[in-house]
């Protein structure tokens, strides 16, 4: 059995991770690291978890963690991340980082986004980016990964296919993406601007133009494209606990048609044998239900022909193909366990 | 006191306006016409409104329409309001419509879209299109009044400003949008596949490349460009009971920034005397729970200046500014009343 | 016109409030005052409301206020609105205070629930309860209304004509209620555990058995029963904006039948002239969506006739009829205007 | 490997019992019956299933179910499960009922209330009522399962403890209860009055006096209390997908307090070995979000002193311990599986 940690264990994310180990036939939970609520059954703090788990959250040093794990994930934010990934790095253990400190290539970006200093850039070189679909066979080889982002995840699956297959421009890509409430954490959902009675029966735009998912998507985008992609990203709002929809605009490539699109999905993700994508007929098909707690990531296109418009959908559950269950997709391709492996006929 | 009548009274745009019509100090309800639930209370089909109005479903003839009205809103679909319209205009009794019979110039647009022959082609000359803040002059003497699609509006009010002000390119224009429930009507919303279990807690885009709003919205920006508009319009079900947000994007014209677009709006709807336009600073200020219920149209845009895509959002209410509050503004307009009387200080 | 202030302006409730004046034809707008954000103008605080008054909040002395106003509503909280309310009532201002200050005629029962010292106890002998179906004479003539509490409103206007017209027992009642979030204010909605993630898809009791409404309902339904009445009340939390629904149970009295229970509702609210309450034929047409938005509280009730239970279904709006539509309602009375003015024929 | 069948596979219910028959270790599915829908894939039924399952629903004789199962889940209504359960039962199948044929000793109390005959009279002896909380050691041994309604196992889990411990009076039980939609069906939720624009923001109770599940419970508690026990039983519409609270008054046997409450819960499922029932230590605790998609019931009881009333709480998903998880838990009894498997570590 493989022996995993997770560092920033209480939060929403957090409990999707305990919810997904949990029913994963190798893998057994060793420490749940909360330095906030250290002493406390992780029960109490997830009341859904109550009768699932006995464990109690600690406070635990790297090296006690390192000593007690085989994999660990990291749930925690910017110099918290960084002060613990290298020595467990150093210790052998694996590192699935669910924060944004290891998903670019360059630190540069990072620190212009995030507007902090990166402080592991010797680890970036060596950091594998967590996205299955497209980089396979680097996550079975790495001891660290940088988990995507959910709303990257959403535009990146939906859009590497058609870039890839030569089906697309690349200039001028619009995503246009809506997220649950979830997608925040409880840090976001405690600003006064984001209560209850403002977010129910709302919508609305935010972080125009300086998203931290926009580099991320830029960094996936350009990676299948063999050169620089930029896309203009706007997040928003939606009254839902769970979900990412993404509907993105691109300019098609000549003489493609809707059944060119979808031809070309379908083609991309056989080859790649993406488990967890599934190419749809039709965008109307793309819906949110669907994904909602599973870790598949729904995805069509269609041509509008009076306009030469690509119109692409994508949708997916942001807590776990968006964050909790593709870093077990991960775990599972890092310890060598089936990809689908506590993933496939369950929800979480 | 203008004596008010409205054939389809017993829908959700039915229940907006006799509301809008019971505050209004110039307004009287004369008839209240439906077929199919004649010689009952309108407050036992319409349960908010008990204690507020007596009056009794009718089934009438056009000849008995016309001698108890002045104006008469018309929320009936097709061939219904065919049947009526012209025995009202000929009578001398002015006529909004709320559906889609006379909103388009060129009754081959409806015939294409609608996919039904346009039975009142003569009418189309006189008739106007009931946008106030582009068509105020020629509501102000009109008969008869094709009353704007809820998205359409939306849509119009953000884009017209920018493009008029030349601030924005007119081709590859994308109007990516997202509408509370009650914007499809009780007939949408009995279908199996729109039921709550299936559109609570989702989303999806429908209708994506033929929505009938689509020439509509081509119509108003091809006038206000005077040039052939083309749109990419992709509309969505939130599960919201009401509220229209849409995001568009466009390309700038040379030397645009964020500021010239906000100046451009505010200086369009200063000039256009718009007293249900307001232009908000930021986009993410933009928020659907600032509209509902009024008749209220926010607009804003911003220059997202590393992919140079301009990102405009509006949001209105769809059944208020997106259909009955709009009405009322036009029957204000075609009665010389003052443009916000029932308009200003109330929600709807 | 009558001059009206709000002391504490910018919440929930002082939005409504500040609705309810603009459209009142015989109310003005004094001053808004709120301490913690004087300055700014109240459209950017409240943004729905942006377009609709150009006012700026301001930090004023009790002589300031009184010397602009008529009639001042306060919607703040213990010590605050005891500083400010005797000089006010000295002033000759006439005051409606929205908390729950002036509400017990005891002013142990307020030490006793509200757990602080009552700071106004010469007040009492004078101050009115604001619920107009009971003390309509005496709100009239009264300088110092406490405006009742939104669950007690709800339940107070289910049970008190059963009580009244002797169709139920007085002892055993149980109070079920169901509040939507607004009801909570801005504070309690920014507690961690009332996050939006939290509250949507999500139901519970909270406050059981020692909720503050529950003296106020049982000093409300002892003054009609002429006896001591204790009641249960077991409040909810509901995933919704607005709206309160209470679903009461009590044992008949001899001989009671379903149509003896609304015959007795309707003699009871016809007899006191009560524009705002609507007797419905069946408990299960008393739905929150009718009255939401709406100064209108419906109500209804059932014999289970094998169990010899009554059940009683009453719902309304908290911010209106609960909160900001009552105050209007009693500031008609007390400035002697039509007690519907300004909130038939709208919503809020 | 058992071979599980569904009768009427494409509802609500289907999809959550072939999920759960998907991640169950020792079952593998072979018919999914479906009359109307046959022929088509399950996946394409059911969009959420895209991905886990290849199978396509069939038109089948109940001899070719029989020859094809070992265990038949019946999840249609009345006649339909009349004329599919004989034959089963004949051919040696073991049958689980989702519906209500089979829950009642009695057919003159099926017939009563469900408006129709009992065609199945001569299986009601050898019937086991499907609460494992209860009948553990009949369903063990039992051919034939009727699996308990929602609002009946939610109620009656939080009631029998407290009935069996000797702590509440058994006259006089209120029993308040609100659930999702989804507990209603397709067919309810098509009906004009349960459209979104009706349900969303709303709430109310409905078929007060004559729901069906209400002898259920009755007969359950009767069972417990030795003795016959009637209830008031009202059901409501809140606006969820998924999940029932229950909030039950009951007076408290002498001497009687909030912890002697909790204790006696406590003890009774400890003594049962009820792996899925929570006793949680305040009612304000008991909250649906900590039971949707799992097959946990929490329950929680407190007295309120001052008028010696019991509030008893109680959540659960009525798609899972409400109807198809229990049936998974049913069906690991009767085949002597561990009775969690499939369940714990899960969400559905």
């Amino acid at each position: 059995m493989v022996r995993v940690s997770i560092i920033g264990a209480s939060g929403l994310v957090g409990e999707c991770l305990i919810r997904a180990l949990l029913g994963h036939p190798q893998c057994t939970i060793a420490l749940l690291v909360s330095d906030h609520a250290a002493g406390r059954k992780i029960s109490d703090l997830l009341p859904p978890l109550r009768g699932e788990i006995d464990a109690v959250t600690v406070s635990a040093s790297v090296d006690e963690v390192a000593n007690a794990s085989d994999v660990v994930f990291t749930a925690k934010k910017g110099s918290e991340t960084f002060a613990v990934v290298p020595g467990l790095i150093k210790a052998g253990v694996k590192v699935i980082d669910i924060g944004g400190e290891f998903r670019f290539k360059d630190p540069a970006t990072y620190e212009e986004w995030y507007k902090e200093p990166h402080q592991c850039k010797n680890l970036l070189a060596d950091a594998v980016y967590g996205l299955p679909e497209l980089f396979k066979e680097q996550i079975k080889a790495a001891k660290l990964v940088g988990n995507p982002g959910c709303y990257v995840t959403s535009a990146t699956l939906a859009l590497a296919p058609l870039i890839a297959e030569d089906l697309i421009e690349t200039d001028g890509l619009i995503i246009d993406a809506y997220s649950g409430l979830s997608g925040a954490g409880r840090q976001f959902n405690q600003k006064l601007s984001n209560l209850f009675v403002d977010i129910d029966s709302n919508m609305r735009a935010y972080s125009v133009g300086v998203h931290r998912h926009t580099p991320e998507i830029e960094q996936s985008l350009s990676f299948v494209a063999k050169k620089p992609v930029k896309v203009t990203f706007v997040p928003h709002l939606v009254p839902l606990d769970r979900g990412i929809l993404t509907t993105a605009f691109a300019r098609p490539r000549p003489g493609v048609t809707s059944e060119k699109l979808i031809e070309g999905m379908r083609r991309f993700y056989s080859q790649k044998e993406a488990p967890f994508v599934r190419v749809l007929d039709t965008v109307g098909e793309v819906a949110i239900n669907n994904t909602v707690r599973s870790n598949y990531c729904d995805i069509s296109a269609q041509l509008i022909e009076r306009t030469q418009q690509v119109v692409i959908s994508s949708t997916l559950d942001n807590l776990v193909k968006g964050a909790a269950g593709q870093a077990l997709q991960n775990l599972n391709l890092m310890c060598g366990f089936d990809e689908t492996m506590g993933l496939k006929g369950r929800t979480l």
